[in-house]
């Protein structure tokens, strides 16, 4: 069995765990006030070339759901894209941290948010009319459902819209290393520079273990998730083995290692399988997730073939590489889409 | 220093990141639906001698308040002693989590709530009238907030009152523990054979590190609190390395083993200023925290000699002793006071 | 000036206010404990040829809200059009009263809901995955957003798919007596013959004062409505002025005679611009809403000429009739576009 | 039988409808738009001598869970009297608007918060805490759930501790009028001018008959609560027929002619009463409301004399005063209470 099942069914980076068991030492308050998480606010700093705060939770759903309470009030609207993990995936968590917001989907590509279609959209929510509530933010996933990835003018485009109409911007980072990785810029340019006012900062999906993050570049947005987060139950008493882990993550960039790991291996498969007729990219691979439209006749046989993988409505694949899959998985799944599918050489004859 | 400011101050249970390293192979899909999972269920159910859910969350507040929010409807009273930690120290997450719930304090002695007084207020919540929303559940929190312990027949006594008017039983177990092994009975015998409908498994207090549970004996409980968690951002995609640690936790009585030393050392310095005059015990210390009424000159004496407590308003000082208590501190706390207070023979002359 | 802009701008029927006033004598007990709430559940049952609770309202959103709120859990989908006024109107009350439930657009003519994107789109939603919420609800609006009505039979065909999916089913009745009078069928049969649950009683909009209401047909919904109301401040003390408006509203058939006297005058417009070019009806006029695409240049023209209506994006105007709306002022109004636009013989020629 | 349950089992004003039927013309913007709001804001900022912001609204609850609601995150504690209406009778509806806040009660005599109080418990609530949440805003009821007033230097003493500590001030004023016509002072004096941020502007109690208010004296609350009324389902679209009831009742001193009366005849029960041995006053009778502590076989023989009257734990009779209360009717009970009870004179025989 080949698992490209998701990038969370895989084992957690050994060094992030080895750094759980090194913080297992002396007593140190509780809730966050311990030197671990001191030094977190230190290092996540200048990561990102200036001083941010870094709230350590337990998942991504939090991450996101509590960043966009933050952003929005319980009237407002969140836009995204309409095949956002925050949409689709996570039981509405933001209506319901949020008080009752509501996500409003806007049009975009590979899963994407188009800025002129945010553009387009704001105006039928001027501030003085009470019967659509509020535009209050928007957020990005980055990279997107589809596994394409922002570059930084584009979040910068949409921000520009967003800024313009006094909207806040979200980022979420579930695959923010990917991105990284992909782009080769720094992760100030993918974020506060191009005007990301909070980040959703995930490593699970990334060789993490137990821990999430929510970034915050916005000052004004700490003080109320200060104290939600304590309320959301997401404030570990023992901080310091979450924090450990997040330190852990990011060093010798350990966390984009595993994400260019991930990413070449996604690569390597549409590279792979570019040859091949038959099938159908539904989205540039610029991650580590390959969507592939296919007869049905080959998902059954690559299934039998011990293939694991995610089937959706439409004669779906989603493909997802771990940061420990290796060439070898790769290159199998290629030879078996290659013995499924016919190539175009073929199909032209 | 010696530390005796909480039981979350401490360092894990090595075995229980141990077992987090050891879970770090292969790959299994996420969410929960992963074999360690699902052999912890095997496991606390054996240990509760009868079928039980337990669902890994992040935190004791998480635990908390998600069952509260499973017992009661948004109209709904939950009844608690006024000291209880979801009463005074969780934001109320509990009426956040329940959509509006209220928590009614009921009272009691050293921070239980009393059966009696518990069935004298409930007339006042008669089913057919609305304005004060409907009697919902009783929460018990065990060992209570002032380090008591409710007995099987003291949790009996409350949950036949509470079910005699259609109200669940939670119990905040956070030092579940340390109740246990204070009364030496069975976690069968303290829970669901008394009555008790849905539990708080605390370990963090106690040698655990990123990781509380919920154990659901009520199965009318179970579908909501599924669906909740995972809208609540308490579900991780990495759940085996959750559910690995609450297996170590109970491997080999390792959580009692933990739970009997900070007991033992909490009864060692009750034992030790027993003959001393000039404090008072605010409760019995059957636990592993030690309520101290004491002149402020001692407090300030306590502090100059290196101990690390807290002060309460009213010259309270809460010593909490952890699993990894010596006996040195305790009888250093001990000495200390000697020097600091008289003794009773002393006050005598 | 002749006004089109909304139902909502004109008077109440007299017979409402008589009513009130007729109510005000002697004592009786508060919160709907009075004669006039017991006997507005008789009349009302009668209407509806079975027994129905009926909770008077203040508004048209609370009616929806809490009828949706009754109807789905806080992790609840609930499919509606696109262009439902739950949707695009009301603030996500549904999202709020519903503790973070979420709606759920589905497509379809003329504000309606295509009974087959439905059944396309429920499958998504099954009951043993955590991530998407369980489907609910589905809220039908009666008149739709666009003035069309649902035949019985179309409401039959989506409750039918609805309940094979376990969802209930909500009817926004705002312009409910308007889709009566069109359709010439009973209550009874529009709404739970047709498989209805629970219904938002509008009567706003049709010559109504200060109350609407909501009419509950599936028993399972009471008790949680009743505290629901109580806690969402729409009990009010004094019932009876409400229960009386709303006993007013049905008697000797009034509400019927006004909406077919407003639904008289928007088709008598539909009819005098049937022959006119440079116009498009967006949808069939089968209520007392009309919209027409219409040149901007004749838009202007109109407001010159005196008329009031509302400007939508994409040069769409609507025009609302009230109940007590003229041959005359329908007369003008076709006149005017007469004047502004071609004929279609002029367009022709 | 002679009603003395509640001072919400009565009739309105008459003129109050009349005011209705005379708003009943012409075509006006809906949702608050229209000229008999724009009036009301007019009018009842001459009233309070300052310019104000008046939201009609349909109950009194709904004004207090809002004006709460505004007030306080959702993770603020409003601190009020145990005895308090939102507190023992409104179904947690502030903890349901307010996203899950906390009411926190307050020790004080006769349904009143003890300003001493006060200022010993908001220690306990520092801002850099996150385990409490945080002090948000303190509410008074005037006048109290024992028919007591606080005088404008009562009011002002708890502000002054309130907003030392940076809360806001809500006043609960069901029976406003009753304190105001008990007190003679004027709105201003009793309300901005003492401190109070936010006033529930009840009439229902006082002949009112659908239609409460929510009177916004700190700017800041404004926009907030603009758009949670329209959430809330609040926001009437023709809302001229409350703002006609608002201005019907305070026009001609309308509203304190009838505070005066209610107040009058409780009284002269009270001071019927005052020779009779056997009973006790639980509070001075300073509005229209009186509870007394009375012997079983009394309260039994009351009811067989035909008075209506809620009877409570305790022994305890609440007897309320209608603004249409007779002299002859308290008179009876007062000869009742004679009967039953023996003088003053005769006890001491």
């Amino acid at each position: 069995m080949i698992d490209f099942r998701s990038d969370n069914t895989g084992r957690a980076a050994p060094q992030i765990l080895d750094a759980m068991v090194a913080a297992n030492q002396g007593t140190e308050l509780g809730y966050g006030a311990d030197a671990w998480t001191a030094q977190l606010q230190d290092r996540f700093s200048q990561l990102f070339e200036r001083r941010v705060r870094v709230f350590p939770v337990a998942t991504g759903t939090a991450a996101n759901a509590l960043s966009l309470a933050a952003s929005a009030p319980p009237w407002g609207n969140v836009f995204c894209a309409a095949a956002a993990h925050i949409n689709t995936s996570e039981v509405n968590a933001a209506g319901f941290f949020g008080g009752g917001l509501k996500l409003v989907p806007i049009v975009g590509d590979y899963g994407k948010i188009n800025a002129g279609a945010l553009a387009a959209a704001l105006p039928a929510f001027p501030p003085d009319q009470p019967h659509r509530g509020r535009a209050a933010a928007v957020s990005l996933t980055q990279a997107t459902d589809f596994g394409a990835v922002y570059r930084p003018e584009e979040v910068r485009a949409i921000a520009d819209v967003a800024k313009s109409f006094g909207l806040k911007v979200h980022m979420d980072g579930a695959r923010f290393a990917n991105a990284l990785a992909r782009l080769g810029c720094t992760p100030a340019e993918l974020t506060w520079r191009a005007g990301v006012d909070i980040l959703s900062f995930g490593t699970t999906k990334n060789g993490g273990a137990l821990c999430d993050a929510i970034v915050v570049f916005a000052p004004d947005l700490v003080d109320g998730l200060t104290i939600q987060l304590r309320r959301a139950g997401q404030v570990w008493s023992k901080m310091r083995f979450a924090s450990a882990q997040l330190m852990a993550y990011v060093e010798n960039a350990l966390w984009l290692d595993m994400a260019r790991a991930s990413n070449a291996a996604a690569a390597r498969i549409a590279e792979g399988v570019s040859g091949l007729s038959g099938l159908r990219l539904l989205a540039p691979v610029e991650a580590n997730e390959i969507f592939l439209e296919l007869p049905t006749t080959t998902l059954d046989a690559l299934e039998r073939d011990g293939f694991q993988f995610y089937r959706r409505p439409g004669n779906v694949a989603r493909f997802v590489c771990r940061f420990d899959a290796t060439e070898a998985e790769a290159d199998a799944l290629v030879a078996a889409l290659g013995r499924h599918c016919g190539t175009d050489r073929q199909a032209a004859e």
